[in-house]
C-alpha cells in the first residue's frame, strides 16, 4: 500500500492525470501543458501510471508513428480526489502563504 | 499553487498529517511510525508542514527539552481528503497489482 501510494501522492502523477481527464493527449502535448516537467521524468511519470494501469498509451501504425496517452475507467477513479485536492489548494493558498510569510519573519528574527 | 500542490502531494506529507490526526506526537515517535523514513527527511517535512501552518511545533521547556508536533485548524481540514486517498488506495490495491503484474510480464516478453 505504501507502494501505491508513492505513485499517487506524487505532484507529476496528479497533473498528468488531471491533463487526460479533458482529452486524449500526445507527450509532447503533455511536455507543453505541464510547466517545469523534464522529457525524462514525464516518461518515467507515464511509464508508472501505465504499468499502474492507470493511463493507456496507444501506438498508431503510422510514420512517423503517433503515441497517445489516454485515462483508464481505473484512472478516471481518482479525479473526484485529484479535484478536492485542487480545491482545497485554491481554498487555502492565502492562509498558506500568510503561514510561510510569518514563518521566514521569524526565521529571519532569530537569525538577525 | 504548483508549490503548494508540491507539498500536499507528498507521501511524506501525508503520512505525518495521517499519523497527527490522532494525537499529538514527538518526532521520534513521528519516525519510529513511518517505515522507511530518514531523520532527514522528517526534520525537512515537519520543517515545511510547519511553515505552511499545517503542523504545530511546540517545545516545552523541560531538561531536555521536549519537542511535540500537533495538527493546525488548516491541518484538520485536508483530513478528509487523505482519508479518501488512503480509502481508494485500500480499495484498489488488487488491481493496480494485478495490472503491474501484466505489465511486467509483456515486458518480459518483449526482452525475451
Amino acid at each position: 500500500m505504501r507502494q501505491i501510494l508513492d505513485r499517487i501522492a506524487d505532484k507529476w502523477s496528479l497533473l498528468v492525470i488531471s491533463l487526460l481527464e479533458q482529452r486524449t493527449m500526445r507527450f509532447n502535448e503533455l511536455r507543453r501543458a505541464i510547466d517545469g516537467i523534464s522529457q525524462r521524468m514525464l516518461t518515467v511519470t507515464l511509464r508508472n501510471l501505465e504499468r499502474d494501469g492507470l493511463v493507456c498509451r496507444t501506438v498508431h501504425p503510422e510514420i512517423p508513428p503517433r503515441v497517445e496517452y489516454h485515462l483508464t475507467a481505473l484512472g478516471c477513479t481518482l479525479l473526484d480526489i485529484i479535484q478536492s485536492l485542487v480545491h482545497w489548494t485554491e481554498e487555502h493558498q492565502h492562509e498558506i502563504a500568510h503561514a510561510r510569510a510569518e514563518f521566514d519573519e521569524r526565521a529571519a528574527d532569530r537569525s538577525a
